[in-house]
């Protein structure tokens, strides 16, 4: 008999893991799913931080080590993103899966190109 | 020869159906980090305010139709998580796997265990 | 001839004192809506972190040290508000005051009364 | 004798009628200070909601609806500030005067004008 099984992709491997991070350290009582959205949140913000005051364009241009400080962030934003699904019983991509099909019938292309109004309602 | 390239996972899927997505609609100007950075905040906001008049309790046991709702959110948060990792050019799983591994240089198990102190400068 | 002008308050003079002291450092530029929005937003990201792990009980009894790095962050929050509001035109009380007089008719006592289900509508 | 206290100020006058608001409804129970802090940061998000896919120049001159929609967003913000700053007991416009005495010290004007780094790291 062969296992049929699809193989965990990364992103089921990093909740597993970050599940077994927090159990080890007796975690779960503070891991409410309303202070993991906060905790969520926070990380939010420092990530906003780095982008305050830059124009879009030097957005788009950052220094190395301003870009490795930002990826840290975004590192920080996900990994509570996952450990909200994982104590909600979500799988986040599955999610994302759903709401990008919803959304190509939200914004079909010949209305929504390069239109900021739609855009501004997305 | 055999392709040895190992097959795309569904977070590298969806990054390019966004950047598609996006490319179709001629979003690009929009998208400037500085822009996507605000609009996940503004939906890790859409997603808080879910939990905020509700107790810890009542977070970990929501009805389903209240559920949905915060899966979308997630899928939100989400989606511009990785659009946002797209034009910075990270690997948001890669930042948020080597995130974890640091995390565990910096909460050492014995150290860490239900400490809400240690806890509250994750 | 006597002046009737009522003597300006504390939040007027707060604005005048933020106008000035960005324009003596020449922070016009930087200081548009968009930017100040996203300055209000991380310091209410920096005011939420203190309470991110606490109960609610907790919350509510803050040790001096902590109370005082929170009102730290609740003057950032009205600072940038004010600021905000500065180069937007508004009064952010008079808005205020008119926001209140709304929500007494959208909220009559007789039926938000311990109501948690009205209050997250509110 | 003469009453020698000054008179009520604006904030101070809200911050009473947004207790009496609140007593009268019996939501002190949700008015955590833990609550509240998320309470702001989700009006945070809808006030900067309306600025996020505009350019900086187009936020410096809304049309009279997005105006008015931005007031009532910084109108929410305050009078959440002021309910927090009301359980903690803090006076919200002294901590801003404090604070803004306290960064005239840390932005000299001579070392601050114009200077985005300094700014940045305001």
């Amino acid at each position: 008999m062969t296992d049929t099984t699809p193989p965990e992709d990364r992103m089921q491997a990093l909740a597993r893991a970050l599940q077994q991070f927090a159990d080890a350290r007796d975690w779960g009582p503070f891991h409410s799913p309303k202070n993991l959205a906060s905790a969520l949140i926070v990380e939010a913000g420092e990530l906003l931080e780095h982008f305050q005051w830059l124009t879009e364009a030097q957005s788009r241009d950052l220094a190395p080590d301003k870009l490795e400080a930002v990826r840290s962030e975004v590192a920080d934003v996900l990994l509570y993103l996952i450990q909200l699904s994982n104590v909600l019983g979500i799988d986040p991509v599955a999610a994302a899966q759903d709401k990008l099909a919803e959304n190509a019938g939200r914004y079909p292309v010949e209305k929504a190109r390069g239109n900021s109004r739609k855009h501004d309602e997305f």
